[in-house]
């Protein structure tokens, strides 16, 4: 998880959301993302997405099922369907998603038993530290927000 | 949903489960995406995924919200994510995935309140041709199996 959140670091350099993924195969990180939608302005570019389209790349295979992934925020629907379409064996993840996370707050998406592969859930992995970073981010940007607003008031 | 069609005829071509999809934008195609999971060996190439990706670089957008998309099949899980998370106005589609479909078969997520956006669902735009297309594909891999198992015993 330290690895992925340190993928979260480089997504909160370039002003994104802080949310960062990797897969991991026999020991080995074979993918990393993390969330580049606003730089790319593409809504598919989470980081869970990014790393298993690398970790399909690198093993020249869209079955990913000895590889597990790690993930700083619980995934949302499209990460959780692209976890569950490419096989992954083990999902690891930090903090949930009380709005958007659809593998243990909003649905259980991934154990439903009429899907024909269901993932491994450990959930809490590092849950403090991927949780303040998101918080510490989310808290800068209102305060930008605020002061640009008090700034544009008193041009006016 | 006939650009769909000739989306998915495409896939079919390339051996791969005939299924097609576009994002119309005021009257015009900017996305168009036919499933290659098997010649990309990538689990996340999905028709869908690719239009919407597609529609994002030609909007320089994440957000797609007075886009439309059409497909072939109801979209499973993964793709109903990144329908939602590109703000897709309308959703049309042909045929229905009792297996997999996450719109209307197995869940109905587009139009969970939950979530910040809401998805308008058309479905059972020219199902019987979408449905044929895939009916016949599997039909001819079922038989084309037979015969490699036939032929390897006949070796034996």
């Amino acid at each position: 998880m330290e690895m992925a959140l340190a993928e979260a670091r480089q997504a909160e350099l370039m002003d994104e959301v802080p949310i960062g993924a990797i897969v991991v195969y026999h020991g080995k990180v074979i993918g990393a993302g993390h969330n580049m939608r606003e730089r790319f302005q593409n809504a598919a570019y989470h980081a869970e997405l990014l790393a298993i389209m690398e970790a399909c790349e690198y093993l020249g295979s869209w079955r990913l099922e000895e590889c597990d992934l790690y993930v700083t925020l619980e995934p949302c629907m499209m990460c959780s369907g692209a976890i569950m379409n490419s096989r992954i064996r083990t999902l690891y993840y930090g903090a949930k998603n009380p709005k958007a996370g659809t593998v243990e707050s909003l649905y259980h998406l991934l154990s439903d038993s009429r899907f024909n592969h269901q993932v491994e859930i450990r959930s809490g992995i590092k849950e403090n530290e991927c949780q303040q970073l998101l918080k510490q981010f989310f808290k800068r940007v209102r305060k930008a927000r605020k002061a640009a607003r008090k700034s544009a008031q008193q041009k006016n």
